[in-house]
């Protein structure tokens, strides 16, 4: 312990400085840089970026993994996301807006942001290991480095950060809103070139608080192979398509 | 509709003054005080808080509903209850903090803690729907509620309301935890009460980005009768536990 203390009391001290001296630090130079980059703005508290950029594979023990900060940071961008799509559709409904915010958060979504973004790069993770490459742990150093800008620097930072760098240059919303008519369609698609009956059925309706909640399944040659639930029956069964679309693995297909 | 306007227009313009003229017109006053004892602070944009405070089966047709309010309210209350725990609990990891933030912000919590607040009084719904005043929209209202102090008054001033009149009052962490650790407790006892026998199976185990994921069943009688997937087998175990009691309907016994 006293020579593991010795061995990073140098690194332990380099975390006490102010984010700006950072640059000075020649090992932690090219890091400043790149978050300078990244972000639009300079560090305030350094440690807290090399912790969000932290895999738990990484092989520098010293350091706390990332997964605190991206449950904070999945929240604080749920909130950003939120708000955003809130005032951008002032007359949308909450459903509307409740599946745009989901189609943005998602895990595959974010991933691929945080790799445009460079955020392959700058994740310090076991290199080693083939199956992180290709998974997606980089769209939750994304959620983390939103958590770490929020703790550094506040609130409305974290907002103009999120539309500046991750919604104005990544996230194309009129096509994500025409991804949503697009299900039904696919799996349609699907179903007729190999042969197959598709069809969309009532399943159930329940009342919550309410309001009518519909359960609509997706049945592939007289099989139920899986559902939705939404407030209307559009949307569940967009829902059960979607659903049908991952199980069969239909994603990356046309 | 001009008719409708005219009826309407002492109504369209009283909308438009600001927040503190509220207290001088007669029909409002109530309102304006008892939103007042409420918030701690004077509403800026009263507009605003009547529309939170609207379920959709009011009669008042000329008010918007609260439904869009309350996704916002939604998605800024995780956020601060994410960001209140993150804080509280350094040493946790965020599979705890998640599970945490899940009980805080969970359906049948949320409506008490709004009943407690007076939200029953408060909210504007159609009370001669009796289904209604044993349903849970009053957390909805909470949630509205919270949305609109966030446009009105913005994150912080949101974030000190979430504290000091939701949190601090009404939140008790220290049940809330042990909470967790008796799901199992209570399915065991219900099952000796009952003669049944009960176990908790490892169902599967599954890689996601380096981390396992475990899936535990809740077997009663030889028959699964649910499951919960977790990190680790303890905190699987429990969801399962709790969904047992959800779906034997034990939730309100000892």
């Amino acid at each position: 312990m006293p020579l593991l203390f010795s061995k990073n009391l140098f690194l332990d001290c380099v975390k006490l400085l102010p984010g700006f001296l950072y640059r000075f630090v020649t090992r932690k130079r090219q890091l400043y840089k790149d978050l300078y980059n990244l972000l639009g703005f300079a560090p305030g508290n350094f440690s807290l970026y090399e912790v969000a950029l932290s895999h738990r594979s990484s092989k520098e023990k010293f350091l706390e993994s990332n997964e605190r900060l991206e449950y904070l940071g999945d929240a604080i961008l749920g909130a950003i996301i939120g708000d955003y799509l809130f005032r951008k559709y002032p007359y949308k409904t909450e459903g509307y807006l409740t599946e745009m915010r989901s189609k943005i958060v998602n895990r595959q979504q974010l991933n691929e942001i945080a790799i445009k973004m460079g955020l392959r790069k700058l994740t310090i993770y076991d290199k080693y290991n083939s199956f992180l490459k290709i998974s997606q742990i980089f769209g939750n150093t994304l959620e983390a480095l939103v958590g770490a800008v929020y703790l550094d620097k506040g609130y409305n930072r974290t907002k103009q950060f999120v539309y500046k760098r991750i919604i104005i240059p990544y996230i194309d919303l009129e096509m994500l809103e025409s991804v949503e008519m697009n299900h039904k369609n696919k799996l349609y698609g699907w179903a007729n070139k190999n042969g197959k009956t598709l069809e969309f059925e009532l399943l159930e309706e329940q009342m919550d608080n309410g309001r009518r909640i519909f359960t609509v399944g997706a049945v592939v040659d007289g099989e139920l192979i899986c559902s939705g639930k939404a407030f209307n029956k559009k949307d569940a069964s967009q829902i059960a398509a979607q659903q049908a679309i991952d199980l069969l693995g239909l994603g990356e297909d046309k």
